[in-house]
C-alpha cells in the first residue's frame, strides 16, 4: 500500500503498527512497516531507556510514539487520589477479589502491567519531552488534542503529529488543533474506542478532514481489510492487536495464550477497565462490572485507580481472569508467529485482493 | 459490482437491499439491484396483497421475501402471553410512559407499526407459504435456521435460500443445514446483530463456507463499502438503512425526519426492543431500559409483547421518542433521496473506489 504517507515518512509501506513493545516497533521497521511504541506503561525513565534501544537496534528505521494526553485529570498523586474511593466501591472490588481467588499485595502503582490509572497530563508532558530527544518522526495522541506548546514542540523537531479520533467530529477537532495525519478508529478496535464501526467511520473521517491523510485502524490484520481500508479512502492502516501474540511481542505468556485462543466474540467494551470505554478481552470480571450488582461506575482515572492492584495481581499471578485491551481482529490469529511472517501473509492477502477488486 | 451470484439471481449488479416496502423492492429492480422484502409486520393476507403488487408493478425483476423463523417462541396466542408478563415489568412501562408523556390506548397487536412480538414459527411457516405461491427467487432467513421442510419447499420452486448471520459459526451451521447464500451482518448494521463488525466479521464467513456466496451487511450505504466489502471477499453487498428514507420508502413521516437528523453515534445495540440484541435509534426511552433502574430484561417475545403497545403509540402519535431499527450507516444520509438516485451515486462511488484500489 503505497499512498502519500510513504512519503511523508519515508517508507516503503503505509502500515503503521501500534504496539507497548520496542522488540515489535524494530520488527516493523524491518520489515516494510512504521512502528509506534505506546508509552502509557513507562516511566519518563523507561521511555528514554526503550528508545534509546531502538535508535540502537532500529536499524535506522523512522519510528513513532505514542502518548495519552488525558484532556482532565484529577490530579498526580495517586496515594491522595485513592483515599477518595468510595468505600462501597472498594468493598466492591474486595468482594471480587476473593470471590475469583485473586491474590492481594500486588504493587497497584506498578504501572508496567497495568497503567490506566497512570494517565495524567503531567506525565504524558514528561514523556513528550523524552521522546523529542530521541528524534521520533511521528508523535501520536492516543487521547485528547494535544496541548498547543506540545504540538509546537514535535513541529519544531520536524516531526508529525498524529491523533486516534472515533467520531467525525473529533477529527475536526484534532485538525483544527494543528493534527497532520488522523488514526480513525473504529469501535471493533482493541484499547479506548469510540461507538462507530470502522466501516462507517472511515469514509466519514475522510469527507471530513479534506488533504489530511487517514489511517484506518480497528479490524485490520488481514491484507484484505488492508484492501478494504484503501477502499473507504484511507491513505493507510494501522494494526494494534495482531501484533500482540507476535514472537517478538513481550505480552505475559499467559496473555498471549489467552489471546491466541480468543475467537472475535470473546471482547467487550467495558468502562470498567479505565473509567473510558474500552474494548479488552471478556471475563467473569468484566461481566461482574456490567451486571446490577456492581455499584455506577467511576470516572477516569479513579476507576482506573479502583481496579490496578486486581489488574496487576491477575498478570503477575497467572491468574485464569487476566485481560488484556484487544479488538476483535484477535479472532483471526491462531499461532504465534513473528512480525516478518505477519507482514509478508498480509502485503500477499493484500495485493491479492487489490487484484480482485481492480 | 459482478459475481457469481449476478448469474445466480439474473441481476446486472450484485447489490441487494432489504427494506419493509414494497415500493422500494420495486425501485430496487428497475435500479439494476435486488430487493428482498421484509415479511416481519405482515399477516399473510397482507403479504399475499403486497407479493400481488410486486409481481405487477415490479417489471420483471426478481425479488426476494425476508422471513424470521424463531428458534423458540413462547406460543402464538399472544393474549395468553400477555397475561404471563410480571407485575414489576408491567408496571416499568407505565412508569416510562407516563414519565414520557406517551399516549395509551394505542393498539399493541396492530403489527404494522411494530412487530417484534409476532414473530412465532407457526407466521414464519404461513408467511413463506404465501410467498413461494408468488415465486419468488431468493427467500432469506433473518434469524434462526429455517426448518428443513421449508427448506426444500423453497428449493423446490427453483428459488435460493438466504440466512443472515453474525459469527462463522452461524454460517456453518446455515450452510450444513443447506443455505445457497450468507449474509454476514456486522454489529453496526440496523436490527438484530451480533457482536462482530463487517471488517471482521465478512473475511472469517467467507473463510468459513468455502465456496457459499457471502453478501457484506451492516454498514454499506456509500460506493466505498461496497468496494470494501468486494476486498473483505463479498460476492455481493446486502444494503438495508439506506433505503429508510429514500422517496419510496413509506416509513412514518415522523421516522424519516428523525433518521435524517441522525448522526452514526445516535444509535444503540439493547434488547430492549426486542428482547434480542437490536441496534435501534437511541431515544430516553432505550437509555432508561439500559439504566439500573430498569427490571431484567425479558427473553423474545416477552419483551416485545411488553413493550409493543408503548412502540405502536410513539409512532401513531409521532412522539418525539419514536424509533426504528437503524445502523450506523444512516450517520451518512441526510437528505430524502429516491432509490435510483441512491444507486447511481453509490454505482459511481464504487467504480471510483475500485480505480483508487486496483
Amino acid at each position: 500500500m503505497r499512498s502519500p504517507v510513504c512519503e511523508m515518512f519515508g517508507t516503503r509501506t503505509a502500515i503503521f503498527g501500534f504496539t507497548p513493545f520496542r522488540e515489535v516497533v524494530v520488527a516493523l521497521g524491518n520489515a516494510g512497516g512504521y512502528g509506534v511504541l505506546g508509552a502509557s506503561r513507562r516511566t519518563p525513565e523507561v521511555l528514554d531507556a526503550d528508545l534509546r534501544w531502538i535508535s540502537e537496534n532500529g536499524g535506522g528505521h523512522p519510528f513513532g510514539v505514542d502518548i495519552v494526553y488525558p484532556a482532565t485529570s484529577a490530579g498526580d498523586d495517586l496515594g491522595a487520589m485513592r483515599s477518595t474511593l468510595p468505600a462501597e466501591h472498594v468493598e466492591f472490588v474486595n468482594r471480587l477479589m476473593d470471590r475469583f481467588e485473586i491474590p492481594k499485595g500486588s504493587d497497584p502503582d506498578r504501572g508496567d502491567l497495568y497503567a490506566a490509572h497512570r494517565l495524567t497530563m503531567a506525565n504524558a508532558r514528561a514523556q513528550t519531552e523524552v521522546a523529542l530527544a530521541h528524534d521520533p518522526s511521528f508523535v501520536v495522541s492516543a487521547l485528547g488534542v494535544p496541548p498547543p506548546d506540545i504540538m509546537d514542540a514535535i513541529h519544531a523537531k520536524g516531526a508529525f503529529v498524529g491523533a486516534l479520533v472515533g467520531s467525525p467530529k473529533h477529527a475536526l477537532r484534532q485538525v483544527e488543533a494543528g493534527v497532520d495525519v488522523i488514526v480513525a478508529q473504529g469501535n471493533e478496535a482493541g484499547g479506548h474506542v469510540g461507538r462507530i464501526s470502522t466501516m462507517v467511520l472511515v469514509p466519514q473521517v475522510v469527507d471530513a478532514v479534506g488533504d489530511v491523510p487517514v489511517l484506518a485502524a480497528g479490524g485490520i490484520g488481514d491484507g484484505r481489510q488492508v484492501a478494504a481500508a484503501e477502499a473507504l479512502g484511507a491513505a493507510g492502516v494501522w494494526l494494534g492487536s495482531i501484533l500482540l501474540t507476535t514472537v517478538e511481542s513481550q505480552s505475559a505468556p499467559v496473555v498471549k495464550r489467552k489471546l491466541l485462543q480468543a475467537t472475535s466474540d470473546d471482547t467487550l467494551v467495558t468502562k470498567s477497565f479505565s473509567g473510558k470505554s474500552a474494548r479488552v478481552l471478556r471475563t467473569p470480571w468484566f461481566d461482574a462490572w456490567e451486571s446490577r450488582e456492581a455499584p455506577s461506575l467511576l470516572k477516569a482515572p479513579l476507576q482506573g485507580l479502583l481496579v490496578s492492584e486486581a489488574m496487576t495481581s491477575m498478570v503477575e499471578n497467572e491468574h485464569d481472569l487476566v485481560t488484556s485491551p484487544v479488538g476483535q481482529i484477535i479472532g483471526m490469529v491462531d499461532k504465534e508467529e513473528s512480525v516478518g511472517v505477519v507482514m509478508d501473509r498480509l502485503l500477499a492477502q493484500y495485493a491479492a485482493a487489490r487484484t480482485r477488486v481492480g
